[in-house]
């Protein structure tokens, strides 16, 4: 998951979620703007330089701030988005995230991002591990179906 | 096929039909912005609510509406492009779709996406099935090559 | 590698120098926007319609001008992406092919979307093949992992 957008962090959940249901084993590699989704929702206090601020503040905090990837309009988009997804009875992208955990859905950080923009592990939802690409090159070689989103 | 834009669309239709030709079998799953690729160009009356409307109103009718992902500038680069490749003779975006179907090439719309952005059969174009995220992962899981565009 | 982003590619090369690094035999196929990353960067002399000088002077040379896909404002977002990279130790993006060179990952440049943007051979960076989507099939068919970037 390199994106950081609603829509495309909601077909990641729902696939990984597909595929644990099923009884796969399922690893998500969160990197770049895919951090961003493991973000907390409130704001967390812990030391960083002038440009990683900037990142922080600039960058979405989380799963329920996140924009949509075509016609988001400034965050209208992604406002109307999880306004038909909640009528429709679809799960909210935070609790797809609380979903996956329960299933047992392996949800790791990139280290090399967090370093670049900023971000501790402080700041990441409970239950993230952390790795670099190594680790998800490990899975990978391992996995029957991989995607990049 | 996630997305909505033409010259990801074609890089879809490319590559599934050289793989057809090449003899393997191919399925595509379209899902979110990707519904818009096969929608049918003429508007079809069917009932829909407020919202979904406006959906239906705001998102491209079909193949030959769709935008680029890249210098779009309000559609002028689509048309550009489209304009260079019948010059080159790279088929167009409709041709592929249609030799994709001549070669057996199996399409299905996710039928949540379709719930979601209040897109009915009747809107899609010919030939395509219709079925869930469970479908995707059962193809998904025996394919060699599987890709989220 | 179908984008012609910088923080994509940069993706892109660290996935692929992992798996070089590995052991890994790793070819990566440029198309449509990814061909800008190969351009070389000074202008080079060559033969074009004018559809092709328009889209060779609208699109990035090479992979010192890339924007980013989020956050970019006007290249900005890149400048100050390059600057903290340089700052947190992480080889820079010509600097990575440079290294996937030397470990022997394979790049091929699509020959249709040359054909389509209107690149020329002398245009690329020196070491990169030309071929078409037969040729990524038949790579993709019996790789491991493969993504759609």
């Amino acid at each position: 998951m390199f994106s950081g957008e609603l829509d495309k962090a909601m077909a990641t959940m729902i696939i990984a979620n597909g595929a644990a249901a099923m009884g796969d084993d399922v690893t998500i590699f969160f990197t770049f703007w895919g951090l961003n989704v493991l973000r907390k929702a409130q704001k967390i206090k812990v030391k960083k330089d002038f440009m990683e601020k900037m990142f922080g503040w600039m960058m979405p905090r989380g799963a329920e701030r996140l924009g949509i990837s075509n016609m988001n309009f400034g965050g209208a988009g992604a406002v109307m988005m999880k306004s038909i997804m909640k009528k429709k009875n679809v799960s909210s992208l935070p609790n797809l995230i609380k979903q996956a955990q329960e299933m047992g859905v392996k949800m790791i950080a990139c280290t090399m991002s967090m370093d670049v923009m900023g971000i501790r592990k402080e700041e990441l939802i409970d239950g993230v591990e952390l790795a670099g690409v190594a680790t998800y090159l490990g899975e990978a070689d391992h996995s029957n179906v991989n995607l990049f989103i």
